[in-house]
C-alpha cells in the first residue's frame, strides 16, 4: 500500500541464498506496491549482538554495579545510547511493518538478530513497567517472521520429533513482538529449503511475493497461549 | 561428586551481579566436591556471537555460496573450525554436565550465549544428520539452565501474562540441549531476584548450593512435549 514503510531486519550471510531472495523480493514487491522500504541487513553491518557496558555513550547511571537494563533503560531517556541502537531505534519508529528475514538457528533467531532484538527493543524505547503487552510501545505496528528451517513440516509437526513449529514461536511472536505491543502476522515459514528443488524454490519465493500483494488487508494473529498450545 | 567434570557457560557483565553470585557458588561448590570445573565467562572473553565465514580458517568447500551450516559441518570434519570454537568443544567435549548461567533476554538467552549455541555446537561435533535428539553425539551429557527473570513467577504462571514459564524452555531444553542428545536436569529459575530483598537473595544462592550438593543423584526430566504443555 503506497505511504506505508517497512523495515525488513535480514539475517543471512549469502546474497544468493534463499532467505537472499525471500528478502529481495520481498522488497522489490512493498516498493513497487509504493512503500517506503528499509533494510538491515545485519552481517553486512558487522551488527554488535552483545549488550555491554559500550551501548551507553555517556556516563553510566551506577558506575560501581553495571546492570544492563537499567543503564540502557537510563541511556534511553537521556538519548545516550550507541549509535548503531539509535539508527535501528528510528528505522523502528517510522515503520508500519517489521518483517523478520532470517534461518531458525535452534529453534530461534540466529545470535546477531538475537542481538539486535536485546539491544534494539529497550525498556524506554519498545516498552517500559508498565507498558507492555497490548500497551508496548510498538503498538500500531505489524510484525511478521519470515523464517526458514532445517528441519522439514513432518518434524515440525504437532506429533513430530520437533514439536508443532508453533511452538518455538512463542519466545519470538509472544514473548518479544506482541511484549512490545506489535500486531502479529501469521508467520511465513519455508520448510527445508535445502532438500526443495530449485523449481518449488522459486515457487516458494513466489508465493512469499504474492502474498506481500495482500499483507495490509491481513487480520493479525490472535497472540496468547491458544494459538500456540491449544486450550 | 569427585572426578566428574562441570563447565559452567556463563553469560552477565557485571561479576557482583545475582547471576555471578550464583556462578561462583556453583564453582566454589563442585570444586569442594572435588569436581573440576571450568567457566565459560563469555563477555570477559568477549566471545564472538555471529555465525560468519571467519569461523572456518581454511578454503571454504564452496567459495562461491556461503552456506555456514555446510561450511561449519566441513571444517569440524577437517578440524578447520577457529580456534575460540576448537577451545569451547573441547570444554564440552570433556565435560560430564554443562551449566547454563545467564538472565533470560526475551525468553531465551542473551546474543553472546545463542551465539556459543549457534558456534560451537556445529554439525559434527553436537549432532549430525541422521544423530540427533536421543541419538546426539552430546549423550552421556547433562544439561541444567540456570537463569534469572525480570518478570515474576505470577507473570510465568500457566495463566499469567507470560504464560508457564515452561513454554519458554522449549526452545532451549528441547530444540537445543535435547537435540544434542544432553540429559536435560530440571531448570534452576530464579525470579525476579531484582524485586527480591538482599536477604531473600541470600536464600536464593543458598539453594542452588544446597541442591548442588546432590546434583549427581538427581534424575533428568523426561524432555518431550508433555513437559512443557501438558497432555
Amino acid at each position: 500500500m503506497a505511504g506505508k514503510k517497512v523495515l525488513i531486519v535480514y539475517a543471512h550471510q549469502e546474497p544468493r541464498s534463499f532467505n537472499g531472495s525471500l528478502k529481495k523480493v520481498a522488497e522489490e514487491e512493498l516498493s513497487r506496491q509504493g512503500c517506503t522500504v528499509a533494510v538491515s541487513d545485519l552481517y553486512s553491518m558487522n551488527f554488535e549482538p552483545r549488550a555491554t557496558r559500550k551501548d551507553i555513550t555517556g556516563v553510566c547511571s551506577n558506575p560501581e554495579f553495571f546492570s544492563y537494563g537499567v543503564e540502557a533503560y537510563e541511556a534511553c531517556k537521556k538519548r545516550t545510547l550507541a549509535r548503531d541502537i539509535i539508527d535501528e531505534q528510528k528505522k523502528v519508529q517510522e515503520a508500519d511493518l517489521v518483517i523478520f528475514q532470517f534461518p531458525l538457528y535452534w529453534f530461534s533467531v540466529p545470535a546477531i538478530l538475537k542481538g539486535w532484538m536485546d539491544r534494539v527493543l529497550c525498556q524506554g524505547f519498545a516498552f517500559d513497567i508498565p507498558g507492555f503487552y497490548d500497551s508496548g510501545f510498538l503498538k500500531g505496528k505489524l510484525g511478521l517472521l519470515s523464517l526458514t528451517t532445517g528441519g522439514t513440516a513432518e518434524m515440525y509437526a504437532k506429533a513430530g520429533v520437533s514439536g508443532d513449529f508453533r511452538y518455538f514461536l512463542w519466545p519470538l511472536q509472544h514473548g518479544t513482538l506482541h511484549f512490545c505491543g506489535f500486531k502479529v502476522l501469521a508467520p511465513q515459514i519455508n520448510f527445508a529449503p535445502e532438500f526443495a528443488s530449485e523449481e518449488e524454490r522459486k515457487g516458494m519465493v513466489a508465493s512469499w511475493a504474492q502474498r506481500l500483494k495482500t499483507i495490509w488487508t491481513e487480520e493479525p494473529i490472535n497472540c496468547t497461549p491458544p494459538w500456540y498450545f491449544g486450550q
